[in-house]
């Protein structure tokens, strides 16, 4: 096993595919040395053996020590320099670098070599003894609090206190005398802590500060961050033993950070900054303001036509835009880093789209090189950048999970009721509820934003949202809400109703006031790739939308029927005309109390003209393409008022007596309310249900095919568990369609289907493909039933099952992203068992994970025929389907 | 297609196998025609005809009407008599006969022939008017009720009216000239209520008579008792058509039922009754009290003798128990039914050892003849049947859903604390509560016997009394109990706190006061047929026990080791020194309440020596049988108080505010619990759980082994969905285990493995095989969750989905008999996906299934190694296990 890898004066052990193994950093220097870029000499030692310390109890492997000995005395031949040389001493910086670029998470030591004795020959050779003891104290500050793990915060003031000593207030104004000064007070208080000295030796000083960088792999931040960015499967990061250039050595110094294309949109011009005199930590500390290239190509025309060079051949080499970092020593350009530069989702578009027009990469690779959240965050609002940090920073009022990315703005209510006024009333508004339930989507519909104080990503207020595209924040568990006395109290502030606030649904952060906004134009290049992709991908792309509003934005970003139609809402919002809502309401309230089937019809038929006039609005939105509805799904119990007033309200309206209701109510709860009286359960219980949600999607249907609409209406029984059961809805379905069919004397083309989400259904899905015409897997309810976990609950403990340092039991959130293993493995069981009894039979998807990227490739791969997704999700939904043919290509 | 066949003079198309075509009686008249019994001639309209008939819309097959005519023909010619014949009239009954027996279920009409013009003729021909018109109005009145469906009560009415006005007091007293008279009143209201006349065309009778009897089929009744008796598959029922033979024809007339053995004891005799002068339907008016068969043999003597030499002919050819109806006219025996006898549980196991002993039978049929039923029944107490029928009626309170058989006594109590308080007196109490949670487990196991409001056979009143073999009646809706006011309302009556009811589990009755009990004793027979079935089986059986008590019980049922020892309850109660269980209780609260992983280690430790004590009273009754247990598997929040005053105890002893009891309850809440943070979970999010229940194991283990009892303790992981998940438990459980095993410096054998009851761990159940030394099968969660059902809520519409007559989805509930198509499923591939893994993986089951017959063969035909039920479900699954390698042996 070789575990350290020598690169310098154009030749490197390593190459820049070798990413895995040496880490980004690693690998680009090692490509960059290759192609003779200018890049200081030095060595990688791999990740493996990262992997290899962490799992042995903070142990190398033995053959280690002669391996970093040897090449460290290459090092030294090429550079003619001795580490820790009392006369000319070489000096190395000690950096992290993983597979996958960390910015920040990991540790970085500067400048090591130096002691009390080789600082001075390095005075004496650069002729600058103040650069000398700046240099060394740098050195013992990084050393002491990386790899000792010493307070940053008690160096910082002894720092601070050596200034106002001097009276100075910039670092730059520290003479040598001063920086001497503070390498004694460093070392005193390193003693002090420790109880040892300040090691001298440099080999000793080299060995602590490559275990501090294996160390910080392991640290809090950098496993969050791995985590939040879904980054696994890495054995560790890889340290970079290099040859210290120093940009701080005078006017003909500088360092700086530039990228082959603009990263924010874009567009194909050299972007960067530069320091003149400076290290590479002044930059990130900002205590100086760089200057833009432009200007630098003024200052250094000769470096900065090296430069540009480089740009263009780094660009042509990776094939990609590059973000580079580098450093002027002396008029020397030396290239530090060169990685795949980040970028913003619409900079991502432009430059895949841009690129495969110059030719430099295929069509196939632009798409792939598009990621899902570059589509999702293309469209959402983000707080103004414009808006200083410091502002921020004192407005914040807490911080709970991102559900929904995007900014939203607006006045605080604590009802839905009170949401629905106020926003009649033409105000923006924030509804702020310790939880939501169906009850409350009027309400939720009309706010800007969401936020909630408890439930993840997936529960009701997140799912809700995030079929609207709305910004959420959930689970916002440090503020406090009280909705009897309309206030939140957080971070020592109080929002009452009516008082402005800000969701930051980017990172789930929830500020105080009104924060300016700021919505992206998607660019065009975002148009073209989305048809290139179109061009490509095989599974069709389908949308979850309940209203005529969905159903045409959904048509915009491509899709192309409705996937899932709930009618759920319908029973309580009127989503056209607000003021009818109620009516509604009443309706199904009356239906759910009535004791006998007459009188469930009664109460029915007060519904049916609504949901007709639902049904009629999403059929001309969908003019020629298919639409699938779902009947009733969730528990009665859901539908009926449990607050005493409203109650008291609905009893009035009904003419009986509270206590009547209350009953009801009570009778409705359940122990488990997924697993209880929901679904096609209902239409069991009650076929009066189902005979008048089929008639009213039958008459809309006839109605708009008279007006020459193409409607493709598809009937879905949802929960359905036995093929016995779909048996007697499908006849029902039917006998009531044909009938009105009938009367009307016109022909009328539909289906009828179910979904398949629970695992009896999809084992036994060849018996129930008997019967339907299609299946659509409800995936959020097929994960809860074959896991055994409840989306509401799971948040109580699946953090800590993905989380790798915990229990690191699953990768990520079955919810999000499909559990291939196994909520997959019945899903590809029913799609062959489904397939076998009917080879034509229609197959889809309409749970959250439709709109996930990874879990679409997976429908790709096991044949569906269209995945569903919320309408923002759609553009995601084609691409991963483009991309799921490529790797499919890929793999043949 | 044949659809009537023919009986009589020694001949018969028919023979005794075709039950499923002709009905058990037209079978059995075929049979006893075939071999010489005397039989009264006629033919059976086969079961196909009517299942013909409910199928195409109450019409008959095309080719009946002419094989009826041909055979009424052929039976006119055999009797020399015609229907309807004004002279000498053919009478027949027209009865019903489904192939399997359904006791009163369906319809019978006699004397089928008569008009007004036949009956002057049958007066003549018998020389007995008053003979005639009595048996004309009795089949007016069946004709009037049965096919045309008039209310039996406004003839029953008249009746009653003509004898006041006879001043007679029984149909006895009354002459011809009455019955004359009542025919003409029951002809009138006949036309007032039809708008037509009684027909007088005898085969305008004969097909009112057989649609009649067909219809009957579905009557409510007759559904309802195959459900019950969980009859299912059948075609319908026959019709015969038979000679009428008269009991009442005078002195030597009579008619009669046997038995060829005793059916309450099973004994060897010859038993029955005999009612001289009179008709079958006048023994089960039971207006006058037949005579034993001794006493007949007596009066008739050579008609006797014949009647020994049927029985002994009879049992001979269906080598089992026989029950006959006869008739006497005018000293000829006609035999009008055979069949096999019912018998009691302890007749059953008694016929059936004599029989195997007298070579009748072999010992594989004697197994094969004992159900499920009669084993459970053996064992429970029943009400004393000496206690009269009119006393029970008018103590009856209301009805309920008989969860667990035999019948309890006790003066009611409405809490659980009341229960265990009058207990401790030494009272004995039913616990009657709306429904029960795992606080009450302590009030249940003291009281004789559990009434609940709410709920089905499967909620947690009726499991946990299951478990303990305890009466248990749930779901009495009809009977209003308020635990506030310490009392219930039904049916009129009021019963306070302390005064006494009385529970039938058979029926599911609940009766004011005190009624006595008897308790069944089993007979030798039942051990002679066990152990047969030990030497038969291959299935291993163990049992499900919390308790040493239930422990001993179960071993003395023959149990062979503990499949499931669930330590919940622990947490609660203090079997063996109830006034200890505080002591749990709080510690286990203290748990939950803490804050830090410390604090709650340290409320751990106070139950660990609890824990320990538990663990070896259960080993100690084990010694040498192994014992499976499960870690903590509900969720938290069945731990702590909810109402107000205990969360105020709770909150002063642990010297917290009542506040953050209540907040921590709240946080404990789920939406569903079921799907929630339980099972593994806990252990995997608090491990220090894991960690004492694991040291009070093996502590308890080597405490047993030192004093040389054998331990082989087996511990099992519930709720596991991935292999992951497993190994972190099965590595913490064998760190704890192993640290106290070599402190101890013993040996000690143990084995550790999981639950498999999510679809996900069946699924994968090749990669958690290779943790699991041991699979069990939670049927219970996999059947709620492989079909989204939850145990608690489906009583709202299981059963309309098991009732044949509405939705009629599955056979029974899945809840009881295993789901074998979709759960079956899953276990069996779980199986063959572990065994490949690890061919020695031990498999059990140790859901409710464990003690059900029908699953238990499942369990066998798939491999399983053992099954585990209840203590008095044990010899239930020993019996079951037996039949199942009977069954697989006549398969091959």
């Amino acid at each position: 096993m070789k575990s350290v890898y020598f690169f310098g004066a154009g030749k490197a052990d390593g190459t820049g595919e070798m990413r895995d193994l040496l880490g980004g950093k690693g690998a680009g220097l090692a490509e960059m040395t290759r192609i003779g870029l200018p890049v200081p000499a030095g060595f990688t030692i791999t990740t493996e053996t990262c992997d290899y310390y962490l799992k042995h109890g903070r142990k190398y492997p033995k053959h280690l020590r002669a391996e970093v000995e040897k090449n460290l005395r290459r090092l030294e031949k090429l550079t003619q320099k001795k580490l820790g040389d009392p006369k000319d001493t070489l000096l190395v910086s000690v950096r992290s670098g993983s597979a996958r670029s960390m910015p920040g998470m990991m540790e970085t030591i500067l400048n090591l070599g130096l002691n009390d004795k080789s600082v001075e020959g390095l005075a004496r050779s650069t002729k600058n003894e103040r650069f000398a003891y700046d240099a060394y104290r740098r050195f013992v500050q990084m050393y002491s609090t990386v790899a000792i793990g010493l307070p940053k915060e008690d160096l910082e003031d002894r720092l601070r206190e050596l200034k106002s000593q001097l009276k100075v207030r910039d670092d730059t104004q520290v003479d040598a005398q001063g920086w001497r000064k503070l390498v004694g007070e460093y070392k005193e208080y390193f003693k002090h802590k420790t109880g040892r000295a300040f090691p001298e030796d440099p080999e000793e000083q080299l060995w602590g500060a490559i275990g501090a960088v294996f160390e910080s792999w392991m640290a809090d931040k950098a496993v969050t961050y791995r985590r939040v960015e879904k980054i696994s499967g890495l054995l560790g990061t890889a340290v970079n033993v290099v040859q210290m250039v120093f940009g701080n050595r005078g006017k003909d110094s500088g360092t700086g950070v530039c990228f082959t294309r603009d990263p924010s949109t874009g567009e194909k011009k050299f972007y960067g900054e530069f320091l003149e005199n400076a290290q590479g930590e002044d930059v990130v500390a900002g205590i100086r303001t760089p200057m833009p290239l432009a200007q630098m190509s003024k200052q250094m025309p000769k470096v900065y036509k090296q430069l540009e060079k480089v740009r263009e051949q780094l660009e042509k080499h990776y094939r990609d835009m590059q973000d580079m970092e580098f450093t002027v020593e002396d008029g020397t350009l030396y290239m530090l880093q060169t990685r795949t530069g980040k970028r913003s989702p619409s900079a991502a578009f432009q430059i895949a789209v841009d690129m495969a027009n110059e030719k430099l990469i295929k069509v196939e690779e632009a798409l792939e090189r598009i990621k899902a959240e570059d589509v999702e965050r293309l469209f959402y609002p983000v707080l103004d950048p414009k808006v200083a940090r410091g502002e921020l920073a004192g407005k914040k009022l807490g911080q709970g999970i991102n559900a929904v990315p995007g900014a939203a703005v607006g006045k605080a209510v604590f009802t839905a009721q009170a949401a629905e006024e106020w926003a009649q009333r033409g105000e923006r508004v924030i509804l702020v509820r310790r939880e939501t339930s169906p009850e409350d989507v009027g309400g939720m519909y009309v706010a800007q934003g969401i936020l909630t104080a408890t439930g993840g990503k997936t529960s009701h207020a997140a799912v809700v949202a995030r079929g609207w595209g709305k910004c959420c924040i959930v689970g916002a568990e440090e503020i406090e809400i009280s909705a009897s006395s309309k206030q939140l109290n957080a971070n020592g502030k109080t929002i009452r109703e009516g008082e402005w606030i800000t969701l930051d649904g980017g990172d789930g952060t929830v500020y105080a006031g009104e924060i300016s906004l700021v919505r992206p134009e998607p660019p065009k290049a975002y148009e073209t790739l989305l048809k290139w992709a179109d061009k490509i991908r095989r599974l069709g792309v389908r949308t979850n939308a309940d209203t005529p509003h969905d159903a045409r934005l959904a048509r915009e970003m491509g899709a192309e029927g409705i996937g899932l139609c709930r009618t759920e809402h319908m029973f309580f919002k009127d989503f056209e005309h607000p003021e009818k809502s109620i009516e509604r309401q009443e309706a199904i309230q009356e239906m759910i109390l009535a004791d006998t089937s007459e009188a469930r019809r009664k109460a029915l038929a007060k519904l049916l003209p609504f949901q007709r006039r639902d049904f009629i609005g999403i059929f001309e939105a969908m003019d020629g393409l298919p639409v699938t509805i779902r009947l009733i799904d969730p528990p009665l119990h859901e539908f009926v008022p449990h607050d005493p007033a409203k109650q008291e309200e609905l009893a009035k309206k009904l003419g009986v007596k509270r206590e009547a209701i209350v009953r009801r109510v009570e009778q409705l709860k359940e122990a488990n309310p997924m697993l209880g009286l929901r679904g096609c359960r209902l239409c069991i219980m009650f076929p009066e249900i189902l005979e008048m949600q089929v008639r009213a999607i039958v008459e809309a249907a006839i109605d708009c095919q008279k007006r020459g609409i193409k409607v493709l209406p598809e009937i879905m029984h949802p929960l359905v568990m036995e093929k016995k059961e779909l048996k007697i809805l499908e006849e029902a379905t039917r006998r009531v369609a044909e009938e009105i069919i009938s009367q009307a004397k016109v022909k009328l083309e539909y289906l009828v289907g179910t979904m398949i989400e629970l695992p009896r259904a999809a084992l036994l899905a060849d018996q129930i493909a008997e019967i339907a015409e299609f299946f659509s897997f409800g995936t959020n309810d097929l994960t809860q039933t074959t896991m055994g976990l409840s989306r509401d609950d799971a948040g109580r403990f699946l953090p800590e099952y993905v989380d790798e340092r915990k229990a690191g039991i699953f990768p990520s959130d079955p919810f999000q992203t499909l559990d291939v293993p196994g909520v997959g493995m019945l899903v590809q069981w029913a799609i062959e068992r489904g397939r076998k009894t009917r080879p034509k039979l229609k197959i889809g998807i309409c749970g959250e994970h439709g709109g996930d990227a990874d879990s679409v490739k997976f429908c790709h791969r096991v044949g569906m025929n269209y995945v569903s997704a919320s309408p923002f999700r759609v553009p995601i939904a084609r691409l991963a389907a483009a991309q799921a043919v490529l790797e499919e290509k890929k793999k043949k």
